[in-house]
C-alpha cells in the first residue's frame, strides 16, 4: 500500500465516525491529531469535511506546495477561504474539545459559528486506538531499536555511580539508538522527560503524575524519575525510558541488581512475568480490560505480594494502557476500565511491585493484539540482570 | 526572606490583582501554575481566595500534610470541602482559561456555577513575568550552570560528526550539570525536546514551531533540531540547547566553526554582537519592546543584513522573549509587540543570522532587567570558537 493510501484510509474512517456523529466538519490544531491526519506538523488547522480530502489552513512552515494547502494569518481567515474552494460551512462542527485550551475553543466557535459542536478529540481518540498496518511496522521498528538499546545497559554502570548518572548513560544511547527523546502526553497534569531510571527506596516515591513508578526526581519541579539516589549493593534499578525511534511510543521496564539481591526480589519479579503470561493468553480481542487487570491483582493477592503490587506508599490504579503517538493512550487496563481489547490495539503491561529497601522488580513490553492473540514488540531479556561489581 | 515569605508574597500580589479583576477567587491546576503558587507540583486544584491563603484539593501525592490540604477524588467534590472550611463559595471565579482544555473548564464552571468567570492565565501570566529576588537567584545559578555546560562544548566535536551525533553529546554534558532537561513551553502548538543543534543550511529549514530558528529534524513527527547534516568544513553550528538545572528556564545560544569560515559569517556574527550591544543599553525600564525590535532590524538592514536576519526563507518575527517556568513567557521583542520593559523582568535576546551554504550566526543570552540596565547571567565566550580539526 502506498503511504497515501494509508492517509486516505484514516481520513474514510474518520470520515465514517464524523457521519455516526452527524457532524458536517470537523477542525483539529494540535501535533498530535494533524500529525495523525497528515503524517506532517504544522502549525494551523486542518478541515476535514464530511466528504472529501481535507484542507489545510496553515501559518507556518512557509513554502509548503499542495493543492488544498491555504496559507492563513489567522483563524479568522478561514471561513471566507471555504467558501472559496467550494465547499459548505458545518452546521455541525467537530472541535478539539479535550485538547483545545477554552479561549480557542471558544474563539473557534466564534468563527464557524456552527449551530452545533461536538468533539473532535473523542473522533480522534476512537480512530487512533486501532492502529494501521502502516502503523503497526513502525512499533515494530521502534520495538527493535529499543531492544537493542536496552541491551548494552548492563555495560553503562560502574560501581559508585547515582541513578541520575546511570540514568544520563542510558538516555545518550537510547539517543544514539535513533529515539528523538521528546514524550508526548495526553492531558495537562503528565509530564515527563525521557523515562525513569528507579533505585532503592525512590521507587516508592509518591508521585503527582499517573504513571505506573514515580521517583521524587532531583528537583520538586519536576517530582519525577531518578532522585540522586546511590545505586548500593542489594538494591535493584528499574529502568523505564521510552522508546521514540519513531513516532510511535514503545514502553519497555526492565530490573537490574547491584549485587546478589534478597530471595523475595527474584521471586516478585517472576510473579510479575508470570501475570504477563497469564494476561497474554487472555488478551485477545473481546477480551474486558477490567477482567485483565483483576486477575493481575489477583495473581500478586494469591502470592500474599498485594502490598506491593503498583506500589506502596500509593499504588497506581491500572497495569496496562494504550500506547501510539501519545504515551497514554486507549485502552486502559484497570478495575474500573470500560474497553474490551481489539485487534490492532497497542498496549504496554507493567505489573510491578515495590519492595522497601530493594526497590522495583518487574517488568514492562509493548503488544500488539492480534486476532489469536498478542505478539510482543520489546523484546530484551526479562530476567533481573546483574551490573557487573567491580 | 524565608521561602514561606516568598510564596506569601506571591499569594499577596495575585489577590491584588484578583481585587482589581473584582473575584472572588481563583482555581488553578496546570503543573506551572500550582509551582508558581506553592513550590511544589500537585495533581488537583489549588484555590486561592480573594483574602487568606489558599486551599489545595489535591489527588496525588498521598501522604501530604498541611492545615490546607484536602483529598479529593474529583473536582466535583470541591464545593463542599470549600463550605465545610467556612470560606464563602466565589461568585467571580478565575480559571486558567487559556490552558485548560474546553471540556475541563466547562466541568468546572458546571461544578461552582459562578456568576461570572476571568482569566486566570492573564492574572499568572502578568505576576509571572516580573520575578522576585528569589527567582532572580534560581535564574543566576541556573546561567552559571548552563555557561559551564557550554564550556566543554568544542571538546565534544571530532571530525566527521553528525549535527545529530554531537547534539547527543552535548545533551549528555547537559544533564551531567544539572540540566533537568524537560522545557516547559506555553500554548498548544510549541514542541521541543532539549534544544536544536544546527548546521549549515539545516538552519534554513522552515519551521511549524514558533522557535527563532527550527531545523528540520530527523523525522517529520518532530520537525525541530538537527537532521543528521554532516558538519563539513566552513558550515557554523549553532548550538540552542536549554539550561533547565532550575525550575526557570535559562536561554543561550553559541556558534561554533568547523575549519576556517568565509569572512561574510565573522563579520554577520559580529553584528549581532553589535545588536545585544545597543539594545542592552536601551533596554532599560520604560524600553518599548517594539522600538528594540525595530532598532535590532535598522542594524541589520544598515549593514546590508537584512535577507539573512532571523531566518532566510521563513523569518522569526520577534527577537527576544521572556523567559521563566516556561520557554516562552512574556515580554516579546516583536515588531506587534504592546509591551514595556519593567523591573525584574527576565528575557533571552537572540539577533541571529542564517547565511545559505554556511549557516547560522550570532548569540543569545539572558538576561535580568535592573533599575540601571541589563544583568547578562549567560555568559559563555560569545565570539564563533573554532573546533578542532584533528
Amino acid at each position: 500500500m502506498q503511504l497515501k493510501d494509508e492517509y486516505r484510509e484514516r481520513w474514510r474512517q474518520l470520515q465514517e465516525g464524523m457521519a455516526t456523529a452527524g457532524a458536517d466538519g470537523c477542525l483539529v490544531s494540535t501535533v498530535v491529531n494533524w500529525f495523525y491526519l497528515t503524517g506532517r506538523v504544522m502549525s494551523g488547522f486542518a478541515y476535514l469535511p464530511a466528504e472529501g480530502e481535507p484542507w489545510f489552513f496553515i501559518k507556518r512552515p512557509v513554502n509548503e506546495q499542495g493543492e488544498h494547502i491555504r496559507y492563513i494569518r489567522k483563524p479568522e481567515d478561514i471561513p471566507a477561504l471555504i467558501r472559496e474552494v467550494g465547499i459548505p460551512l458545518p452546521e455541525t462542527l467537530l472541535l478539539e474539545a479535550d485538547e483545545l485550551p477554552y479561549r480557542e475553543y471558544v474563539r473557534l466557535e466564534g468563527i464557524f459559528h456552527p449551530k452545533a459542536t461536538g468533539n473532535a478529540t473523542t473522533l480522534f481518540h476512537a480512530a487512533r486506538r486501532i492502529k494501521t498496518d502502516y502503523e503497526l511496522t513502525l512499533f515494530r521498528l521502534g520495538g527493535k531499536a529499543h531492544t537493542l538499546a536496552y541491551q548494552s545497559i548492563p555495560d553503562l554502570f560502574t560501581p559508585g555511580m547515582k541513578e541520575t548518572e546511570l540514568q544520563w548513560e542510558i538516555e545518550r544511547v537510547m539517543r544514539r539508538c535513533g529515539c528523538m527523546g521528546l514524550i508526548r502526553t495526553f492531558g495537562t497534569s503528565m509530564e515527563i522527560f525521557m523515562g525513569s531510571v528507579l533505585a532503592g527506596d525512590n521507587a516508592e516515591a509518591p508521585s503527582p503524575y499517573d504513571f505506573a513508578l514515580g521517583g521524587g526526581g532531583v528537583d520538586f519541579s519536576l517530582p519525577i524519575g531518578g532522585n540522586g539516589t546511590n545505586i548500593e549493593k542489594g538494591m535493584t534499578v528499574m529502568v523505564d525510558i521510552g522508546g521514540t525511534v519513531t513516532p510511535y511510543i514503545t514502553d519497555m521496564t526492565r530490573v537490574f541488581s547491584y549485587g546478589r539481591l534478597p530471595e523475595e526480589a527474584y521471586r516478585a519479579h517472576q510473579v510479575s512475568i508470570d501475570i504477563q503470561s497469564v494476561v497474554s493468553e487472555l488478551a485477545i480481542p473481546g477480551a474486558v480490560c477490567s477482567e485483565l487487570y483483576d486477575v493481575a491483582v489477583r495473581i500478586a493477592s494469591k502470592e500474599g505480594l498485594e502490598d506491593f503490587f503498583m506500589g506502596t506508599k500509593q499504588k497506581a490504579q491500572f497495569i496496562g494502557h494504550g500506547i501510539g503517538l501519545q504515551l497514554n493512550e486507549g485502552p486502559i487496563l484497570s478495575h474500573r476500565s470500560k474497553d474490551i481489547l481489539e485487534k490492532g490495539m497497542v498496549f504496554a503491561l507493567e505489573p510491578k511491585f515495590v519492595l522497601p529497601e530493594i526497590g522495583a522488580v518487574g517488568i514492562e513490553n509493548s503488544f500488539i493484539v492480534h486476532e489469536h492473540g498478542l505478539e510482543k514488540i520489546t523484546t530484551a531479556e526479562e530476567q533481573i540482570l546483574p551490573f557487573l561489581e567491580t
